[in-house]
Order: structure tokens, then C-alpha cells, then sequence
């Protein structure tokens, strides 16, 4: 089946040689590859080794390729609080454009804040996503403050940006499933990809059936 | 604002004299109140209660009230391997139906045993679902293969049945969070509720858009 | 030292007979004793076993003797949001008001609908306390939410009430500990007795040097 | 509204050009910024970045900008056991000074020995502090021990400082979590700024009260 | 090897009858038996298999079995602080009396409130005991406040009394795991037995070398 | 007892230069030594030091020594999903193979993309395996959806390529302990020499009865 | 395809009514079904619904039907220490048998009490299994050191015999995953059914072997 | 009081600066500072600050100072099963020995390998212990089978060398703590300060009876 999900190579667990080495594999003339929880280092001998390819970085993700994915007329608003969660949530737009979505992000929308969402909350109401990703680390709670605010689906994208007991993007994923909230599923712990390609599922469906009309 | 998420009331924690009375203040001609986490006797206390109110079992959830939902156009699969996952899959169930989706279930469809998954699919690509919720306890796999198969969204709902380490469906939610097949979000062990409400909300988006035309 | 925190029996693991016998030991004249995590059993034993005592509940404690505290003019707000906590934060209110504090509740206040929190905070600015206890369970964010509100000290007080991974309220202290409204300190599962002594200390000190005039 | 909590840069996760840069946009004349869990890699970007920026070591944080806060006339003891706990105690320390309190602090005072609180609970007793932060690693006793000797509130400060199963400070936490004595309350472990600001904040309580004669 | 460790009998996963069947094959004239955990239950059931067995309660124990245990000269010290420890410090003295030792039980004794140590401490140094038992729940920290008062090596037995987080003994045996006095050693929560015959072994050891006099 | 699993050197918690002294001490011609969890340098210090004993290496296990082992005609397959997988898996192998067992790997069979596992299992089939081992991290799905396909025991070997809550390899082992696939048995994560042995041991047997006939 | 694998129903979170209709439904003439986890209720209703059926108890299993397994020539050890690990053990016997092997059992053999195990291991030898399960609870060392003194393969099966820590099962696996005897593979705790048909896999494979002769 | 315990400076947090700074405020002639957990740069850091202290290093400690400790006629037996419990168990062997115990060290003692047992035991009867201290890693088993073997106490000393699930010594020490054989008490992972002084206040107290005469 074709779902439209990019291929992806995640970077954690290999070294900058491999991350290069398989890349090399895999991008041909139009088409991308993302590496994901991509360092510096992984990004300099990617760099190196396929010289006259794009790569562009989106948070902590690289993509690799050249051309542009074909718009699917998919909406997805991408929110976050705090800086450290910016890289995990870029990741996931990148992710999401990969696929065809257009993305709109807020970065500064805290839970201890709440006047901060009025804004972005109103952009994208005029915006009109078809789903939401928010991320948050820390107790983890924006998800569910944004899901009781709109009617479209919320993915939860937990980070690991917290202290102590819990800092792990423990206590953040565990709120956001015990949410009040129904309407937010979520994904693991700094996974942009599954919330870019879960988010960009949803919404294509919702184009797809937008071109079919009405059954 | 108006998401359709139907009033719920969590049984799990209350008696059923409490269940009873809440639902006594809520219940409205036409309007239901799901009752979650339901047991024999908090289904006897409400039918007692209220003698006069339609309650329908759906898997671990009563519906309870007059009337029918309206209508979506909203499609969403439900699908599960086991006997235990059954009334947690059903409770996700009724709150779609509440939302106004229409829903089609498969109950025997397991990963030691991957030849059952080929009818199931096939009839849900006839009705073509806007996304699926697969329900698994034990090592909570079904949703990665589904999801793997399909190019909708799943929404991954673990359930507590399993035994010995992990038994109390920690193994399942961690399997789903780990999942190597990127489309898969998933909410908390045993949440019917959660789960229904964001397939729902995913659904109709779908069909809110194709019913203003493509744009 | 005297510090006015009142007699507590813990009754969470002692059978009724054995709570009924000790509060027997401890009543006297003019004082009482609160007896914690009492359930219906433990109350009927204890008015079988002093049947002249004046006893009287306030969520899952008792306040066993007669008498009232001696106003110390301290101040206390206690918010919660589902009626689950509402046992527990009245045991707070119990012991706070033994320490001399006078208490405001309020009940219905969720993150899942943040406008409820409007009503309650304006009360509670003109009421002017000295601390506030917010209890939560589920993903416990309602003391972060509150705290970035205002400007007095909060006590947090994470409930057993949740579901699925988590859901025996260690989310809901996790989500506290990680906290980011600075402010905020927290008192294990359910222990409404160290919430209220803790917030009575607080409010207590507050008048004591009111009384003393400043230094 | 305004608590007075000052600006609080987490150097934990974040580059010492970042931490730089994020001071340099923070710091204006007569304002000071906290940068807290900041190693010497920060300190050193951030004097070279600001050079003409007053920069203060408190503990593990940093101080950055000119002038003094305004005292409040709120006063807040410090204790601690061992050399580990001190940088994390006077971290809380900063941030209680920062909001105007006068603070105190003693660092040999151990369980293991309690011979040695004689003589800081006899200093403290004519400083006569509105709050205490105790700070504790291993197991965590200490904050119970001097809790059960005061009549103020005691803030438990769970440190790191520890070894073998539950030595990353969630022995100390769950002691502190578990404590005998109420009239204590928990901040994350190692969360000097936590403990800092809710002690300052039930300092200045207490001298607002003062200040407007009792009610 | 011959260690005068007294046949115990777990009563915890098993029923009644399963417990009196064992003991009547295991009873002989002159032996005891020590039935451990044991619930009324337990004891009916023995009383009833065994009518002319002499059975005694101590603490969560019982022992059955006519004669006594030959006196050794060993001596040991029992020491807990609240009611709910005492069932399992008086089942690891009747294990240590089995083992011929003489014992002393001291039951009201607690970190929050040292004063009352002194006492008992007293007592214990004229009774010159070979080793301690010192059985804590909560936060479990009266093993560490004793070891450093005594000359003597502590076994620390830890308790399953405790609420919320940690409150299921694990707190007090990380706790008394991460003391910071030296010569402190550990059984399991709950574990009467392991305490006791850990206790009188030392203990027996003294004495034993005391009879060979020095080598 | 003669099981003939060979020396293995576990460099996990090991300098390179106690590696290379261990290994010096053990080798003798015409045996060999297996260094498992060996870095590059491990490698390099065992080539220095032992300049003509030759060094192989098999995923992460070294084999250093001469001759080769004695075939005893068991027959195992090696199986796994990613290439995060392989340095684990070919470390069984090399252990397998020590043991005298004939083996053959396969690297790129995931449940998500279970057409993927047709191929192999058909050229195993033929291969006709006494055993298979079947690596996976991330939710470790792959050793039940094969063991459901085959008739011969299966040894679960968890990996730790994984990500977030879970990605330790936990998830990973948690999943096959929970296999709904009878018939299969697994081993601590990343322990590829306990995989190898233990199936060498299965497939030695069958052999064993082979070469004695039916009894 | 067919691996001898009998039809398992788990009884564990099943009702008696519900096992007893599913077994009705599975039962017919010459083959059996295996209900595991089977209470004493389980039992009365399926003696009661199939009163013509066969029923027989084998530890916490129940074999329901007529006829008899066709002995395959395999042979299988079992062994445990406590009476408390016999149930789980004679579950996994049952599912060996029913899978056509012949089984020896040994009940008695502790690792406090190694003496004890020199005459089943001489019985063991005469025997000559081509697999042992060795079941234990409390620190679950028996199959390490078994597994030391055999070269067959074994399979360890943890049981939840135990107390306060880890006493649920958990240490007793995490003992058998740490075994320092390679040779030793895991199923979950308390899962007979997994143990029994692992076993019986290796075995049945054996003797396959054997009666094609070597290859 | 006065235990003999010497002063012991834990080097696990700390610089190498910091430890040669504090060792040489404690250091003076005829007296002996330990350092726990030191690295060869605290060695060194030591050895360049105090050039005419004598400095020895004893598994994972140093003993810095001069002069020898009294000799008690304490007698303790020191056993371990691999090479990484080695540097853990010295450690706890240098304190005993600076409390004036003789000791003696047994290393290559393993559960998997029991007839190695026999050589130590023996030399350990006819040296006549008054306490046994057994260091063990992965499963822990070690201590158990001694205590069963001997009829002294036995201290466990769980260590860190493991791998995967458990292998941080959490699967040792709760082996420990699960122990089937009474007379086993234990201390932290790789706590070796605590089991050296441990074992020596049982020893010491035994020489002291013994010095006394029988009572
Ligand atoms: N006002 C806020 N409300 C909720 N979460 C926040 C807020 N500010 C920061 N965070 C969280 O705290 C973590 C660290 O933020 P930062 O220091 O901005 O990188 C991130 O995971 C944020 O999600
Ligand atoms: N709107 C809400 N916001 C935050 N927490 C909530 C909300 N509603 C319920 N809860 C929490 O959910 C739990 C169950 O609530 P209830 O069903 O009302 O007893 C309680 O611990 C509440 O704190
Ligand atoms: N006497 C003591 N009583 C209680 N805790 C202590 C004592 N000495 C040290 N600690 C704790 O042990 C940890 C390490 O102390 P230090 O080695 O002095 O840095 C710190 O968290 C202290 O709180
Ligand atoms: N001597 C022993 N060696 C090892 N484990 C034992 C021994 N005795 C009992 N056990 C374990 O302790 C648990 C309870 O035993 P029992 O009380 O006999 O039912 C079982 O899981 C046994 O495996
Ligand atoms: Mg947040
Ligand atoms: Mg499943
Ligand atoms: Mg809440
Ligand atoms: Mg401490
Ligand atoms: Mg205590
Ligand atoms: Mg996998
Ligand atoms: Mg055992
Ligand atoms: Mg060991």
C-alpha cells in the first residue's frame, strides 16, 4: 500500500558514517530521505558525502533530496511552550510536509501562561487545520488544555525536556494518556515522526474524502 | 465549542448509588450520558433509577437515554484479537456512534495467526473507514501490523488483558508506543472512551470538509 | 514545640475496632482527634464506641470531640476539579480548619474547560488567602494552571483518581513535581492531612507575624 | 499578575551559546536573570558574552545583571547535610534572595548525627525565619527530622546525592513523599528554584500580612 | 549444617487448611514450628488441627509447639515507632527467641519526635544488646537515627506501612538502603523472619565466641 | 559437565586491556575465545596484544583463536528486523556456531511489512532449522509472528534499538514475555551469547537423538 | 501449520460461566482442551456444563476431553523448590503432555539446599530428557544453577511465590534473565503453558530428528 | 559513641580536587582516611597532594594515611563470584580492615559452577569467620547459597555488573532481598563502605563478648 509516509532513517542509534552510507542508498533525483534525531556531526558527513544533494534541517531532523512533495491540501497547526521542544516538534513538520501538508507552528504557548494561547488559538481558527500536534515536556499538560479548546483531533507529542523524577518525558507522556480531554491520542517521547505522519494521515484523509465529495 | 463528544460518566471509582444519581441529573429526553467502566451492578442501580430510560449495554459502557445520534457520514473500522478486548473496544464503540459514525467491528483477528487479518481487511476496504482503532492486550502488536496494511490512521487502544510482567497491559501500551509503523497514536490502557472520541473527531473531519467541497 | 497540628489517626490500614479504641484513648473535653482515611465501617464503630462525642465527617476524615479551634485569622482557598478529589481535599479542609484556619472550597474547576476557573478566582481574590491547596488527579495539571494565576503560595495535592498507566495517581504527582509555574510544592497521593497541616503552617505564620506587627 | 518570581534560565539542556544568548536578550539595567543548573562551560559564555554584565555564582546558578532586589523583610532559613546538597540548596537560595527575602544557611547538619542541629536550630530559632527549605540526599530524612522541631513550614528538597538503587534522589523524594511529621512539602529533586520561589513566596506572604497590620 | 533456624511456615499464599496440614506434619514433642504472616484464619484453622498443640501469637506469627528454646545468652533489641510495624518486629522476635535469645521490645519510638529516643536508648544500653532490629514504615528512617546512637550492628526491617506514592514499603527500604550510617544491613519489607534469624545468628555468634572465650 | 559452550569474555564493564590480558591467558592453539559486547577498541588492544592469534568478528562478538569447531550437524536460523538488530544477532550466532551448529541469517524481516517475511521463511523451510532465533527491539513484535509460522522452538531475543518510554529494550522484552504464541522463549535483552547457547543446546540434542537413533 | 500446540483457554480473567461455554464449544470426541489458571470455580462449572466430559486437574491447569495424546517419544525433566511453585509447574507438565511427551517431576530441590538436589539430577541423568523446566519464586536461582549441572537445554519458569519486594515474580525473571549459565531461556511468570509447550517444541523436535536419522 | 567506623569520603560525585582537598583536612599522623568509589584521576589528584602520605589502593578504595589499625581479633571471610565484584568487595574488606578485622578474600566462586564452592568453605571453616560478606551481580544467587552453607551471618553485597533488564544490580539486590535462606541481610548496590562496617561491628562485638567472658 502506498500511505504516502517518506522514508525515514533515525539517526540516534548510528553513527555519521552510517546515517551517510545509507542516505547514499536511498535519495534519488526527486525524492527525499529524513533523518531523524540527526546531530551536527550526522549532518556534516551527509553534507560530505552527497555533495550536490539539498539538505535542509527542520528541528532535529535533516531532509535529503531534491524536489518538493506534491500538496495535498492537508492543514496542520503545529504548538509548543518552550524552546527546548521546538527541535522535537519540527521533526514532525517536517514530517508532515514531507507528505504534503501545510503546517502552521506557534512556539511560545504555555500552560503556565494561558493568555499566551489567545493568539495562535485565533490564527488557527482562521487557519482551519484538519488535526493538531502539541508538544510539550515538562508536566506535559498543553495537549490537553489545547484539545478542550477546539474540535479537530490533537496529537500529543511528548519531549523529553524536564527534571528529576519524571524528566525523561515520563511524567509528560503519562499526563498527557491520563488527559481529561478525550480527542488526544499520542505518540512516544520526542517521536516528531509518528506525530508528523500520524497528523498528515489524518489530514489527507480528510482531503481525500474533501475530493471525493461528500458519500 | 461543540465538539460532539457525548457526556461521560467514569464508573470505575464510583458506586453505584453515585452512578445512578449522576446520570439521574444529566439524563435528557434525546440526549444520552455514556456510563464507562460499568459493572452488572451499576447497570442494575440505573435501570432501577431510572425505570423509564432506554440503557443499552455496549461492551464495558451503557448508553443511556432516548434518541439516536444524527448521522456524519463518518466511517471508522474497530478492530480487536481477543475475547477480553472486546467490551473496551465496544465502549470506543459507543461513543463513536454517539459522535455520529457509523462503525463496522472484527473480534477474531490476531498477530499468531496473521492469515485471519486477510477477510477482515478486505471487507473494511469496501467500506472504506476514515481510520481504524485496533484494540490488543499481551504484547499489544495488532496495531503496528494494521497499521502497516491500511492508509488511514489507527488510533492503538491496549487493553489489561495479559498475564505475569507487563500483564496489566504496560507491555501493550509500550508495544504500541514503540511502534515501527509510523500512523499509529495511541491513548491509555483500557480507554475505550479516548479512543472512540479522537477516531470520531478524526472521521468527521473528514466528512466536515467533504462536506464543504475541496478548498 | 507546639506547632497546632491536631492528633491524626491514620485508619487506612486498622480495622474499625482498633481506630474506635485508640480515638477512645485520645478524646478529652474540648479537643478532638481526626481520624484519616476513615470509611463508613470505621465512622459506625466510632459512634458505637462514643456515643457521647460529637463526630462529624469532612471527606474521608472525622473529626471525633467536641469543641471548635480557636480562630487564628490564617485564610485558605481549596480548589479541585472532579467530585473524586472532593474526599480528600475536605480532608485538607479538616485539618486546616483544626489549626485555627478559616477555608474556602470550591469544586467544579477543570483544565478541561478553563473558564470555569474565571468565577472561582475572582471569589478568590477578594476572599485574599494566605496559600491555596489544589487537589487533581488524572494528569494533575490544575495546580500548575492555578498557581501561574496567582500570587500566593500552592500546595498540590495529586489524587488516586485515573486510569490505565499512571493512573493510581502517579501521574498526577509526577505532573506536579514537574511543574512550570515556580510555586508550586506537593504532598504525596491522597494526603490530605499533610496538604492542610502544611497550608495551616503557611497561613498561621502569615498572622502570627500580622499580630507581631512588622519586623 | 506579578509574584515576583524572577526570570529563570534552565541551563540543563541548552548549549552555553544558547544560555548566552538568551541572557543577552533577557538582561536589562537594574534587572537580574537566574541561570540555574549552570555548569562552567555556561559561566564562562556568559561573561565572555556579557562583559560588562555583573555575574554572580550562587550554588549552581548564576546571577547575571546589575543592582539589588528590594528587600521584603521575608526571611527564610537554609539547611542542608553534605557538601553535594549545598550547590542545589543555594540555587534555592538565589532565587529566595532574588524575591527579597533574607535567607540563612547551614550546611554540616545531618540524621547521622543529630547531635550537630542543636546549635543551627538555636541560630534559627532568634533569626526566626517565616519558612525553612531543608535539603537532603540518600535517604532523605533531614526536612522530616527538623520538620517535627519547628513550627514553620519546611520545604523538602530532594538532591541527587545518593547511590545504588534509588540513589538518583528518588530514595530522598519518596522519604520526603512518606514523611511522619506533616507540615512539609516536596519539590522536585534537585529543583532549587522551586524550592526557592515557594519559600520566598510564603515569606513574602507573611510579610504582606505584616505589612497591612492583621485582618 | 545445624544454624538453630526454626522451621517457618509461610502462611501469606496459603489457605488454613494448607497451613494446619503442614504444621501437623511438622509438630513433634519438644519442636516448635513458626507459622509466619498468618492471619486469624490461619490461626483458627491450626487450633482447631492441632487442639492439643500450644499456639502463640507473636505479633503476625504464630508459634506452635510445646517446650521452650534452650537459652544461648544471646540478647537483642527490638525496636519500631507506630502501631502498624509492631506485628512484624514481634514476628522477627519470636523467630530470635526461637533461636535462644533473650529479647527486648521498645514500640513507640519515632524520627519525628527524637525525644522519646532517648528513653528506650537508655534501657538498651544497660540491657547491652549484641545486635538491634529497628522495623520503620513511611519514610523509614529510624534505622539511621538509631545506627548512629549505638555501637552495635542494625538490622534495618522495613514495613509496608505507607500511603500513596512509595507507601507500599519501598520508600522505607530505599530509605534505609541509601542511610548514610555505616553499619546498617537490610531484610525485605514485611520480612519478620529474615530480621529475626539474621539478628540471632549475630548474636548467637557473640556468644558463642564468648563461651570459647578469646582466641 | 561437557555442554560445549565455549569461553566467553563479557568486555562490556572491561577496559580493552583487561580484555586483551583475559584472552591472553585463555587462548590455547586450535581453540578459541569469544569476546562479546567488543568495541573497536577492545578489538584493537586483543590484535595487539595477541598479533598472531586470528581475530574474527561477528557482529559484536570478537572470536579469537585458530581451528575451527567441530560441526555437529545442528542446523539454526537467524532472523531480525533492522539493522540494529544485526550486530546482536550475529553475536548468537557466533556463539551457535562455536557450539558447532550450522547456521543462516536473515537481517530484513519486520512486522511492519510482514510480505517481507515470506521469502525467508520459505528458504528456512528448506534449510529445515532445529531452532530459530528471532531478534527485534522497539515493541519486539517479530519472534511471536514468526514463531506462529513455524514448528520449531524459537528463542526471543530482545534488542535495545528502540526510542522514548520503553526504548531500553523493555518494551521490546516485555512484548515476547507476553506472547500470545506458545512456543516461544526469550533471553535479557541484547544477550546474544544466552540466545546462541541456548539454542545450540536445543539443536546439539536433536542431533544427539539423531545420531542414536529413535529410543 | 501444525505444531501439537493443544487449544489453551486461559481462565485468569474469565468468568466460570464463560470458561465453561468456550470449552463447550471446543470439546469434541478424542481431542482435549486445556484450561489454565483454573480456579476451584472454574472447574465445578465446567464438571457441571460438560457432566459426560472427562475432566482432570494438573496443577492450576485443567485438561478437559477424551482420549489420550500420541506419545511422541519426547522426554521432558521438571522441577521446582516450594509447594507454592508445584500449580505452575504441573500446568506446564499438562501442555507437554497433551503435546505428546513423557514427563518426570521433582518437587523438593532448593537452592538453600543444594544436597537436595543430587539425587533427582542422578534420577535426571538416567532419564535422559532432551529438556528440563525448572519452575521457582523468591530469587528464582534454581534453573541457573540446574542449568549448570545439565547439557540440556532449560527454560525457566518464574513464578509469583514471594514477599515485599519484587516478591510479585519480578525478581525471581530478572534473576533467570541475569543467569550467569548460558543455556537458560525465560518464559513469563507463572506462565505454565508458555513453559510447557517451549519444552515440548524442543523436545518433539528431537525426536523428530531421531526417526529420520541423521542428516 | 564511639563505633570505629573510620571516616570514609565518598568519591562518586566528586572531583578529584574536591577529594584531595577534604582528605587533607582529615588526614593526620596515625590516622587513616578512606575514599570510597575513587578513580585512578582521584588517585592521582591524592597521591600529587598529600606526596608523603602513604596511599593504598584496596579494590574501588583508598586507604590514605599512616600507621595500621589495633587488631580486634575480629575474623571475617570475604567471597565473590566474578572479577567485577572484585574492586566492590575490597572496598568493603579495607573498611572492615581499618576496623581491626582480619579478613580473607575468596574470588572465583560462582552459582554456576558449585563445586568451586567446596575449596573456599572449607578453608573459611577452619578459619572460623564471625560473619561472612558475599559480593554477587547478575542474579544475585551467591550470598543465598552460601548463607544455606554456613552458620554465621552473611552480609550481601549486590553489585552493579549485569546487563540489560536488571543489570544495574536492581535484579541482584532483589534476588538478595527475596532470599529462601534466613541469616541474609544485605546493603545497597556496590555499597561496599556499608557492608565492611557492617560486617565488622557484628565481628568486633563478637571479640568484644568474647574478651568479656561469657554473661
Ligand atoms: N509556560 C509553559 N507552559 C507549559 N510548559 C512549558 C512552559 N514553559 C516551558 N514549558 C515546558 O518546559 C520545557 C522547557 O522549556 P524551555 O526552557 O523553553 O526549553 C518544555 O518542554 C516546555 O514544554
Ligand atoms: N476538567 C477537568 N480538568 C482537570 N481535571 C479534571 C477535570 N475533570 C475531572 N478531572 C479530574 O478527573 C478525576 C475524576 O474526576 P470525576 O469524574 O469528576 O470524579 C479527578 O481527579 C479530577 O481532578
Ligand atoms: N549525617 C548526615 N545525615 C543525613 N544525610 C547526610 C549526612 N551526611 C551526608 N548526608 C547526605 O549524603 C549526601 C552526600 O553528602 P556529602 O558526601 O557530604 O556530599 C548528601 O545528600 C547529604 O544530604
Ligand atoms: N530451598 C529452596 N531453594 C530455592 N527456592 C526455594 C526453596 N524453598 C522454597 N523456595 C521457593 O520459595 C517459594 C515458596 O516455597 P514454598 O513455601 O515451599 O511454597 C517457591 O517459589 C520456591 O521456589
Ligand atoms: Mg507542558
Ligand atoms: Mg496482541
Ligand atoms: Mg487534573
Ligand atoms: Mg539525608
Ligand atoms: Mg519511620
Ligand atoms: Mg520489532
Ligand atoms: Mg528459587
Ligand atoms: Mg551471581
Amino acid at each position: 500500500i502506498r500511505k504516502g509516509v517518506p522514508e525515514v532513517v533515525y539517526a540516534g542509534a548510528k553513527t555519521p558514517e552510517q546515517v551517510a552510507k545509507i542516505c547514499a542508498a536511498l535519495v534519488e533525483p526527486g525524492r527525499r530521505v529524513i533523518v531523524s534525531a540527526a546531530s551536527g556531526e550526522h549532518e556534516a558527513a551527509l553534507r560530505a558525502a552527497l555533495p550536490d544533494t539539498p539538505v535542509r534541517r527542520s528541528g532535529r531532523a535533516l531532509v535529503a533530496g531534491s524536489g518538493e512533495p506534491e500538496p495535498t491540501g492537508a492543514r496542520i497547526g503545529a504548538i509548543c511552550a518552550g524552546t527546548s521542544d521546538i527541535p522535537v516538534l519540527e521533526e514532525a513538520v517536517a514530517v508532515a510536509r514531507e507528505m504534503g501538508a501545510e503546517t502552521r507552528s506557534f512556539y511560545d504557548v504555555g500552560v503556565a501562561g494561558l493568555h499566551r494561547l489567545e493568539q495562535p488559538l485565533q490564527e488557527l481558527r482562521s487557519f482551519d487545520p484538519d488535526c493538531l500536534i502539541v508538544a510539550a515536556g515538562m508536566e506535559g499538560a498543553l495537549p490537553t488544555v489545547v484539545s478542550a479548546l477546539v474540535d479537530v483531533p490533537v496529537i500529543g507529542l511528548p519531549t523529553s525536556a524536564g527534571y528529576g523524577l519524571g524528566g525523561d518525558g515520563s511524567a509528560a507522556i503519562l499526563g498527557m494518556l491520563q488527559t481529561c480531554s478525550p480527542g488526544l491520542a499520542v505518540v512516544n517521547v520526542d517521536n516528531g515522526v509518528g506525530a508528523g505522519a500520524t497528523a498528515a494521515l489524518i489530514a489527507n484523509r480528510a482531503t481525500r474524502r474533501a475530493r471525493c465529495g461528500p458519500s
